[in-house]
């Protein structure tokens, strides 16, 4: 083991670069190396000093200006206020003391947002602070901002935690026999509870951390959560990173347990994934709470989870252990999806997991990307991989969802549709806003109940995750159709009993998207029992959920009602508008895995009902010759 | 979880059943009940209460005298030498307090042997001590003695330790769900550092642990030994039990190891077992101290794992945790030598690992056994699974043997035989023997070198190991062929030296079978110049092994004398007596599957060199329609 001492090596070559460089402090943060210096010159205006050091010891480098040389935060805000003109609108300002930053929240950043800015150089030089302009969110999210403040609450834990990250990074690797494997948690010939683990002789990285779907009554505890008791997890303090390829409950669900089961360390994912992540997470307790069963985890175990969090964007390559680096890419999935690529060990192996993707331009997002600097074993989805799964285009799913709502509406009925908060909603939304824009379907309210106003807001947070047509919409308030008035929350217990109860053509999106539970089963309980009514299902139904058996005809339910169950006749109109699903059809898959670049020498299928998954990887085997199989869960696999 | 309470159970059954049982205690003796009684009649006359008390608690239970009515040892010494008549030729006494039995060895066993014989009844009334008589050892082992004296000495602590095995065997199963796991640790796609993991939701069992045959100079230190520091090994102290299938080192060296870093659980093997690895392991530790490099553990280790070592008998069925049951069948493949059989979780699941294995009536052993009561996955050794590995016939190898033989002694040569001192050696020495006395070689000493006559000696103290015509033979003491006087043992360094430079032929069997160093490698160094001698392969050479090299043809080769490299020229003649193999060729390994009871769901093929594994585990498939792969060490499948 070869050891180098990262910050003794920075602050001799700083040294020898700026003698006079009056540095204070060289710590490390994560992967990176702060530098804190009272040379106003070098962090303000030295660019090209920190790309040099980063150079020569082959770490990133970000200098700062010393905490004791900065204004007072009170001063600096007055001193803001002053400089900014009227006409920029300015929303907020916030302080980052840890990185020197002055954030100044605008709503038409455009004014001053130029880098050299006389209002940025202004501000700069009175107070010391780096002035970071950034557009006010376009519609009001609580989580946001809760998530941003709570972050600047535990500043100082969380420096400490990225120190000591850092030094674990900068660890010198294990010599030995190298490896690499890959063990099956959760997730593998089956949907729901998303958990794989990749080792190495140096290194224990779990990729998701999902729970089962299905809370059905029939349904095992550990049938719930992947196999974290495993002797390759345990403890879990062993594991050194965590990585959450998106928000969805059956990729994070399960994540806070692992801080309340003793895991310390970082977990990676991307912004969007951090705010819709913990308002899933959060939502999940209140609902069991309110279900009358108790989650596995507290909010408090959320923010500790929160606290470990290191968000990258997409195609940014960090070092996670000593041996290795992960990048995230754009899976088109949802908000924040991202596949997982991690190259081990400087170059001996790669491996990339696809989360889930969807291969195509949606309303919402950009295709996945299917090209990476190098891919030997490749982990992919094969939700809809099926063999009758062949998904109707963006177009079609559009002209299906309109016609069932006007032959619904032509009736007098009211149209129910289950939705994930997160992803299907914002699909359908922008569909009914063109619709009505257009005239295809008449004006109505429709109504959002669950979350879904809350998890748009939070898409509208992220722009540049976004698709560019819709990042430009959303930019122009007046243009986001996120913000069209016909969208309605549903805001109290009255609100949805009068709508319930209402003569009027409604429609209404709702969660939960299976149908295990949320306000969707108040309206389903309502207007089942009406032919008038249609109940639409627009995305995946997984085995043993209730929406599940709608969507198979069932025509007669019990439900339960305030403790004793009740039997609902479904006489209601039930569809499926396909072609709004974030999976990718049997058809998109195999174009992904047919122009992926490199050509993968080995393709785990995952993320799929079993016989499905194990179908898909006999056809990759047979239409591109590359070894495949479906692991089942509990089997580890040597890749290297 | 149920918990039932067998000792307290087995009480009151006992009470009910001899309300006057005056039991003094009950205690677990592993999966066993042992009850203490001071009732002369209970512990001596009555084995049907303890078969009516097993059949209600469903446990094997022993009945033995209270220690206080036991007579004093040296009295009890002195009543047997006035019993036992001359002409049994008594040879030791020895006593098992804890078992309340003395242990009288006899040349003539049959003399007094009957169940009912007076002389047993007479000593039984006389001192309420169970007598029980066995055969002296034909030839004087002193591995055997040794460590039958070391078992005595540490009985108190073994009382404990079983005792103790007993409270964990017995307690209740988790409840939850049922999986099992095997992963492979070393031996799979390679030969060599055999060992292998099953473990289910309630259990950790190891399948060997051995080392690498090869210690060549280019070797890492990680090649030697299995994966054992692995997630799902470690700690040591997790696993539950550790099984042997037989004594050879590629299976048993690294079973200290063990016990010198934190295991203390029991480990099962049959009983020539137990005293093989001893003698092997033993060697290790001198050999490796001889070449100047250290052991990885220390004779105390090997100590720590006799007391731990518990002895099964072939096809006798043994709980060794609370949902698995251990059943050993014949391996045939050396003294002892066993395929485990696992039964888990009453009735779930049936794996079996055949060990090494030799499918074939020899000299020595009865062929291994292939009928089970039930398996699902099968576990096989492919050693001689290669495309054109066949061996020749048993008849044909001693007529190639013999032939050699001849024509080096024709030309005044000697003949070098390098053997593993256990089971080649022993079959050499059979068909030596056969042709000196039927005059197909001229008499001729033939030199024992290494622990060959050793490991002869522990062949002859468990004839029940051995196929029925050697067993006779061996009974009967001047029929015995392995004390024929043709054998001399090389007894010091002078000895061989004066072999070594004798000018007479002579014949050698010496250790290490594969050249990897032990004495074979100082009459190579005398003889290999002379085109007149003969050095002739009966085991298997292992790749990288010296051995190897040499059977492939290498004409000059170079030795470490004293520190300093020497090269040797080789120009004795380099033969291979084929059919000696103590492992099935691959004819008899497909004969060995194809009328296998019954037929396994699964195939999996270790123990191989990595294309012979693959090939053998494709052909499998083609010609029984049986799922077969050979995993790669580091990887887990889950069988159910
Ligand atoms: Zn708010
Ligand atoms: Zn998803
Ligand atoms: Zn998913
Ligand atoms: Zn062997
Ligand atoms: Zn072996």
């Amino acid at each position: 083991m070869v050891f180098r001492d990262y910050i003794e090596d920075a602050k001799s070559i700083f040294k020898r670069l700026v003698p006079d460089n009056e540095i204070t402090e060289v710590v490390y943060e994560g992967p990176n190396i702060v530098v804190y210096t009272k040379n106003e010159d070098l962090f303000a205006n030295r660019d090209d000093i920190a790309i040099k050091v980063a150079q020569e010891i082959r770490r990133r480098i970000f200098i700062r200006p010393d905490p004791s040389i900065l204004k007072d935060e009170d001063q600096v805000r007055k001193i803001v206020e002053d400089t900014i003109p009227e006409e920029a609108g300015l929303k907020d300002i916030y302080f980052e003391s840890d990185t020197g930053e002055v954030v100044i929240e605008l709503e038409e950043p455009s004014i001053i947002s130029q880098k050299d800015s006389e209002y940025v150089h202004s501000i700069k030089n009175n107070t010391n602070w780096s002035p970071r302009i950034i557009r006010a969110p376009p519609m009001h999210s609580h989580t946001v901002k809760e998530v941003r403040e709570f972050m600047r609450e535990v500043k100082d834990e969380r420096k400490k935690f990225l120190n000591s990250l850092g030094q674990k990074l900068n660890s010198p690797v294990m010599i030995g026999e190298t490896w690499v494997r890959l063990t099956a948690l959760g997730g593998h010939r089956e949907v729901g509870r998303s958990a794989t683990l990749v080792s190495t002789n140096n290194s224990k990285i779990l990729i998701d951390c999902g729970m089962m779907n299905t809370n059905t009554a029939g349904e095992k505890p550990w049938e719930g959560s992947p196999y974290l008791y495993l002797p390759e997890v345990q403890p879990l303090s062993s594991i050194d990173a965590v990585i959450l390829t998106h928000a969805h409950l059956d990729h994070s669900g399960m994540a806070p347990m692992l801080y309340k089961y003793g895991y310390e360390g970082p977990i990676y994912m991307t912004q969007p994934t951090r705010d819709l992540a913990v308002l899933l997470q959060n939502d999940f307790i209140k609902v069991a709470h309110m279900e009358g069963y108790k989650a596995p985890y507290e909010t408090k175990h959320i923010r500790e989870e929160l606290k470990r969090t290191i968000v990258l964007r997409n195609n940014e390559t960090t070092d996670i252990t000593p041996d290795v680096r992960l990048t995230f890419y754009n899976a088109g999935h949802i908000l924040g999806s991202a596949s997982v690529h991690l190259h081990i060990g400087d170059g001996l192996y790669n491996v990339v997991l696809s989360g889930d993707v969807k291969f195509e331009k949606t309303w919402l997002f950009n295709p996945a990307n299917n090209k990476f600097p190098r891919v030997e074993t490749f982990m992919t989805e094969s939700t809809y991989s099926g063999r009758d799964d062949y998904h109707k285009t963006r177009k079609d799913a559009s002209e299906i969802l309109v016609n069932i709502i006007n032959r619904t509406f032509e009736r007098g009925g009211s149209v129910l549709i289950p939705v994930f908060a997160v992803g299907r909603s914002q699909e359908v939304m922008m569909v009914l806003e063109e619709a009505m824009r257009t005239g295809a379907i008449k004006q109505t309210p429709v109504y959002l109940d669950g979350m879904i106003m809350e998890a748009t807001a939070i898409h509208a947070a992220y722009p540049e995750f976004l698709n560019r047509n819709l990042r430009e919409q959303i930019m122009i308030q007046r243009e986001n159709p996120f913000m069209s008035p016909i969208f309605k929350k549903v805001e109290t217990r009255e609100q949805r009993l009068q709508i319930c109860d209402s003569s009027e053509s409604n429609i209404v999106l709702a969660t939960s998207g299976m149908m295990n539970g949320g306000p969707v089963m108040e309206f389903f309980k309502a207007w089942s029992d009406s032919p008038k009514n249609s109940l639409v299902f627009v995305g995946y139904q997984a085995e043993g959920t209730f929406g599940k058996r709608l969507q198979r005809g069932a025509k007669e339910v019990s439900l339960s009602e305030g403790g004793k169950m009740t039997t609902y006749q479904v006489n209601m109109n039930v569809e499926t508008a396909e072609g709004f699903s974030g999976h990718s059809d049997k058809k998109q898959l195999l174009a992904y895995i047919a122009t992926m670049m490199p050509k993968p020498k080995r393709i785990l299928v995952n993320h799929g009902e079993s016989e499905n998954a194990q179908d898909f990887a006999r056809q990759i085997r047979q239409k591109f010759g590359i070894e495949s199989h479906a692991l089942r869960n509990l089997e580890t696999i040597r890749l290297y």
